[in-house]
């Protein structure tokens, strides 16, 4: 019968022999028989929805008769007979069990089988648990698939975070069946290739943002320092120096001193590596070595540090626009303008500070318009529209805009201060001037790197030329 | 010829024969001849279209010389003769006239029959197009399609929302015909799978906006609500017992507090049904009973409702923002100078009141932007890039950190107002009050889950364990 | 041994002959061999990549003993031997070398060829470089791909921007088996078909924006043009007249007059062609004629031009939030109230005044936030996942709704300064009068285009209806 079933499916790629499958009759499914393995949670969870969609399941159980409640309306055998009567077995059972399938490899020869396992952690075992499967198991197909949902999307129907499944096997008609199954679920279907690809998918759902968690240490690291730097020269510097106490200007001034320099660090951390690979490529005279592994690293989370540097742009700019609401703020401004009435002396307008201030806020405008569209382009399905000559125009292009204009706007934030003692409290420099460095750094190298004849070389190494003579040609190629 | 056409097709797989239908012919597939029953406007713009990719166009018509105009270049013929001369056939016919295809099913033998056709509403017909037209022409290979696009696409090629073309059908072959012909005309094929998806394809150009309807009237419910309530509270009752006319207040002061107040409660409502499964789960004390269908709609419409509150938010975020702009803040601010002034006592520096509000601000904007996070985390391509784990970590963790630092925000924003009498004019709370009921209701219940015990009974149940005893295992399961 | 692996891939096919070609092996696939024609730097950098994720590489060399430096642990040989040993050959040399395969083609018969190549500028040849490939071989099976990937990519794998691989080829094996290995890569498959987009493939990389360079020239000719009007208006008018220099307004004043007008214009100019085609619909009374070319290069940019409006509109918000942060602005409200202290006369408050801004800010939030709606529909993976149906609804119905809150919005801001003779400084109009020239025109004739009886006519015109009699019906059909 499951036999039937599968040759049914190669058949028709035979237009010929297509009366002898009649089409019609897929069209009325509701009768196709499912066997799952295992009548624990994920095995009832998915004959539950099984039976839903209009599958009738059978299960397969060590003790037909006594194996817990199961979906009403499915059946239940021993597993021998419950493979005999199905063309497709999911296998809902922990892998640690599956050596009882070498002994059904019989029953399940030709069968798909789906392997929807998932391990408790990461590189447990050397070997997928699917490709394990598919060994115990050569002559059926197995189908790595349905991993990645929730136990309780299984039972519920797809839902927005839920709504793909991947597969991957080796039999192209064993995915078809299970990717038409999937389809009649709801979900959509991506196939990941082959069953070499389990490993991935079979870690896919382990994962909690694996590639955030140094970016987000930075972050972090760098929040904290700068807190505690500015809450010193500010706050406690005040209290001992002047005996006032600032100290609620925590919420929101020293706030927004913090966000603006972790966020215009961390966007030119972004841009540091690429200069640090331009350098070793230059030193090195090759493109073709590999990087130290941190660089490596540093690369892979650009995107995340950029992301999270947006962020505290974000904030620094709702930071900035709410300062004329602020009752500090509107009370420092009637005082300033009783003051002047009192001691009837007028302030004169300064030119100067108008230009300044204004350019200030200007250049932060268009510095932030441009990161918020760096932080667009990097949304997957932007990105994925776009060639990667826009891509990089825009990540590195435009990125380096961007950073020219939040270091300006910092420059023009400090101004003259720079050269002021009273900046230097307690002989430190201000947080923005700290902030200021790196970004420098990298700006004065991307300059370096863009001199015409630094720039050609560079382009070279990129172009696959190498400084070094290719007299070490016998060592690296191998003649047979 | 066209069998021809189908069995080189299929002889492709067969890599022995290829020779005999040599490869170089697909490179030159200008001359390829398609067949379009039905000379309406949708055959019509086919055609057209069709012509214009390089294509060849044959019209079946019941009338041939009588058909109207059809797209210069094309051909038409009796609908026996146009389906011999093609492989494929494009039926641009309404279902109320399929019947006469039943006639044509012999010269329809082993054709590739596209259905392009939708209902003018829902479950107007028990069976899908595509699966009637199968069951009426049984030798035919019926692939849907195409019906996803408007008129004004067939006819002018892809645009922005119309470059995806759904398939689906119970021939691979058939599909992977129809398939490529739709990449030549510029779009991108998205496999449904088998025909049994038809339906769900003929729905989906009906439908506007489904799942948003429900909180779209619930945010109009509530705005109309709190409008009229702060109406009453704020502008009329100041003209009845103050006799002021503050009725401009309505455009910026009105809607600034109906919009947050809004925001939170549906926020909260995203929220508030999880934590109502949870306590039936838990009072059940199993997982495997369905939801009752107020439950199960609510749940489904989490995302929309969570996507207007953020709306409702941003809203009051630029209300706010553009506070100290507005003619009458300045005027007030201004008049209250020129008071402390002639009145010649100054106001004190209040630290309390800096702090107070500070904190409101500033918990506000770290609220705001974790709302903007949960949104992007909600865009399609951004939910999709993420496994389980982590789209719940944060729609469900950082979902309920949203939720507190607004309605802390809200509670910042009442401090001792809640106490003070004159905040309840005419008996009635105010509306932030209002605000802040489902709010706290759904925090405190929340909290309450997480309790050590209470968790753990309903991890227990979500990982399939039940309080009743197996005892009716026999009622469920039906052993053969 | 290539045929081998070909013919056991279709062999799978055929279930009962499964065993002859064990699974299990594909299970095994890191001694799987694969062969690169050339050894520049695409080539190398494959190569490298291959080996690295556990395949055999051996290349093809005219030279197989001085063919420079290659990855380590790569073998190289003639290009017949080469051939030989593997089943998948990448062809990794320039398009003008390829004739040198045509000798070789006995040896590739049946292989899998790999055309990664790309031109150097669009239309060099008429043939797509797949194609002349398949052409010179034409027993082999010719797959295009990796031609969007940068060498970078190529040599260390997936990033960003870089994730998917575009394949197209006439032979469905071929392209499953190059598909299998690109996901071994780590790289997400799309096929696009046969062989025939292998151009469209080619072009891709070539492109930088090709449909954003009309409306970003565009958008700096209005943004130069008004910038220019409105500096002579405002500052050098100031200066000529009255003496004083305001030169420190072009910061941000200048620009925040700029920004809007230019948004209100590229909105408008959104729906402007969707009226003239109506208009011309109408006119020719029929929709089957096609527009002429610049109409339809305008309509095809309409996304673009939006777009670029709502950048504009962003500036426009975050230019008019930082007003009362700016020192100008600080200075003015101050020296007005200690005037008013010093000429001892308080201002009476403008209830008019004040509702009048009221409602100009409100006006203006309300068209800024359905202006981020529509931006945000326009994300493709947004726009992909509603119907056509729902994205007309927003693109139309809403847009215009937002054209109309922002064009209502600068009538606001005008409000009495139309009749103000002072507003006309040496007879020239002010810059927002300008601006709201194109969205006035725009709303007028789509209300005129709503009007009952014009709106039957148009509806049934593209419904299909013509007005003409088909009396040329012998003209455009061509009988057989």
């Amino acid at each position: 019968m499951s036999t039937d079933s599968l040759s049914c499916m190669s058949k028709e790629v035979n237009p010929e022999s297509v009366e002898l499958c009649p089409l019609g009759t897929a069209a009325a499914p509701e009768q196709e028989l499912l066997c799952i393995f295992g009548t624990g949670d994920l095995g009832r969870s998915l004959g539950q929805r099984l039976l839903q969609t209009g599958y009738r399941v059978v299960y397969g159980s060590r003790r037909p008769h006594s194996c817990g409640p199961l979906p009403q309306g499915a059946q239940v055998m021993s597993h021998a007979a419950a493979a005999q009567s199905a063309s497709m077995v999911f296998i809902c059972v922990h892998r640690v069990h599956y050596n009882f399938l070498e002994m059904l490899a019989p029953h399940l020869r030709g069968k798909v089988l789906v392997d929807v396992s998932n391990n408790l952690k990461k590189n447990l075992y050397q070997e997928a648990n699917a490709e394990y499967l598919q060994r115990l198991v050569p002559g059926s197909h197995v189908v790595k698939g349905f991993n990645t949902l929730s136990a309780w999307t299984l039972q519920n129907g797809p839902s927005d975070a839920n709504r793909q499944v991947y597969l991957c096997g080796n039999s192209a008609e064993a995915k078809q069946a299970v990717a038409e199954m999937a389809t009649k679920l709801g979900f959509s279907v991506l196939d990941r290739g082959s069953l070499s690809a389990a490993r991935e998918l079979e870690d896919f759902p382990l994962q909690l943002f694996p590639e955030w968690r140094l970016p987000l240490k930075l972050a972090f690291g760098l929040t904290a320092f700068f807190f505690f730097y500015l809450l010193i020269r500010d706050v406690i510097y005040s209290y001992v120096e002047k005996k006032t106490d600032i100290s609620f200007r925590i919420m929101v001034s020293l706030a927004n001193k913090v966000f603006p320099i972790v966020s215009l660090i961390m966007l030119s951390l972004c841009y540091l590596p690429g200069i640090i690979a331009a350098v070793l490529q230059l030193y090195r005279g090759t493109k073709y070595r590999r990087f130290p592994d941190w660089l490596d690293r540093w690369m892979l989370c650009r995107k995340q540090l950029g992301l999270l540097a947006l962020g505290f742009a974000f904030l620094h700019v709702l930071y900035t626009l709410i300062i004329p609401i602020r009752y500090y703020v509107r009370f420092k401004i009637s005082a300033s303008t009783i003051s002047q009435i009192k001691e009837n002396k007028t302030k004169e307008f300064d030119t100067t500070t108008a230009w300044r201030t204004d350019s200030y806020y200007a250049v932060g405008i268009l510095g932030f318009g441009l990161y918020v569209l760096l932080g667009i382009s990097s949304l997957p399905s932007v990105s994925n529209a776009l060639s990667w000559r826009e891509f990089n125009f825009i990540q590195s292009k435009l990125g380096y805009v961007t950073l020219f204009f939040c270091t300006f706007h910092t420059y023009l934030y400090g101004w003259d201060k720079f050269l002021r003692p009273s900046s230097y409290k307690w002989y430190t420099p201000s947080g923005y001037m700290l902030g200021l460095v790196v970004p420098s750094v990298v700006l004065v190298l991307k300059l370096l790197l863009l001199v015409p004849c630094v720039d050609r070389s560079l382009t070279r190494i990129r172009q696959g030329w190498e400084r070094t003579q290719p007299d070490d040609d016998n060592k690296t190629t191998l003649l047979t």
